[in-house]
């Protein structure tokens, strides 16, 4: 794990993109979403998720990696832990699923970062809280977000169903609307980092 | 300077509050405060402030201390950093002017911890942004927020024409109308520390 107050962040065209094959969502729709999570909190307790803020500049600026599922969903790559599997790990394996290449020798080499926010979900609802709220003695679920430290060059291979997107963070702060109250305040989380801006 | 990802925080009930002479806002109004700042400027150039987050807990979720002022307005205690001024030192300065009782012994041990946000105003203008927005070379001010670790028992003593709030995280969160975007967004700043709630 590295941690660092100064992150060095790279020009998203010293990075390769290449396609795979498509990562269909479990889920077709949110209530079968919450359904499978309450199936699995039944059999397995509380679900962990990890999530990756993965960053590359543009014109001096740093932008975020998102997956984009059809025309306006945006999501951070990441996702759940096996039960008992260790969270940077379990990161790794998540963003070689979403990202890597198919060849191992092709993927990036994950340096996972400083944790920089936990969200919890209180109930088999959507809505989450950057805290544990009162009287909830048993949350759904806890998803947390890792800095991820990328070399200079990398290849990703984006899933045919999936658009990657850089975004600024001027565009992520204060739109809630667009992106939900866990991406859009990726910026204020990572507002104490200083970004040593690489150029090409 | 402190840093740890577990926070010991103690019951409100813990801490003794008296009071002192007020200590008035230097502006009466945002203009002039607007105003003051240009001046300032012109003269020590980019105004670095510091301020605080003292937690204490009550019904085991986390509180932060706000002072209000007035009838509405809450802010974090702290203030501008002097020309040069180091910014551990400076802010155990501000918070023994805004804080501690007039007799030394009694003066809280601060302890600073890490740093959790940093917020820049691009121009001389009320609106602040977690980031130093594109194009902007010359901010006007740069606000960095600290985590202060509270020692079991201290006694604050609050300047009279002012009150001393416990706002718990779940009142802070979303609630940018009251707070504005620098207090509201401190519960997700927080969220990556695990909170030790001490009964008394």
């Amino acid at each position: 794990m590295v941690t660092s107050a100064v992150v060095n962040t790279y020009p998203l065209s010293s990075y390769t993109f290449g396609t795979k094959e498509p990562k269909m969502e479990k889920d077709t729709s949110v209530a079968d979403r919450l359904a499978r999570m309450k199936v699995n909190y039944m059999k397995e307790g509380m679900r962990t998720s990890v999530e990756a803020i993965l960053l590359v500049q543009e014109h001096n600026h740093p932008h975020i990696l998102l997956l984009q599922i059809g025309n306006t969903f945006c999501k951070l790559p990441g996702g759940r832990l096996k039960p008992g599997e260790n969270e940077i790990e379990g990161l790794k394996r998540k963003l070689t699923s979403k990202l890597g290449a198919n060849s191992a020798n092709l993927v990036p080499d994950w340096q996972i970062g400083e944790c920089v926010a936990i969200w919890w979900r209180p109930n088999f609802e959507t809505i989450m809280y950057p805290y544990c709220p009162p009287h909830i003695t048993k949350p759904k679920e806890c998803k947390k977000l890792f800095l991820v430290h990328l070399s200079e060059r990398e290849y990703f291979a984006v899933p045919k169903n999936l658009k990657l997107l850089a975004v600024p963070l001027f565009e992520l702060y204060d739109n809630v609307q667009r992106y939900g109250p866990v991406i859009s305040t990726i910026p204020q989380q990572l507002s104490r980092f200083q970004f040593n801006m690489i150029s090409s």
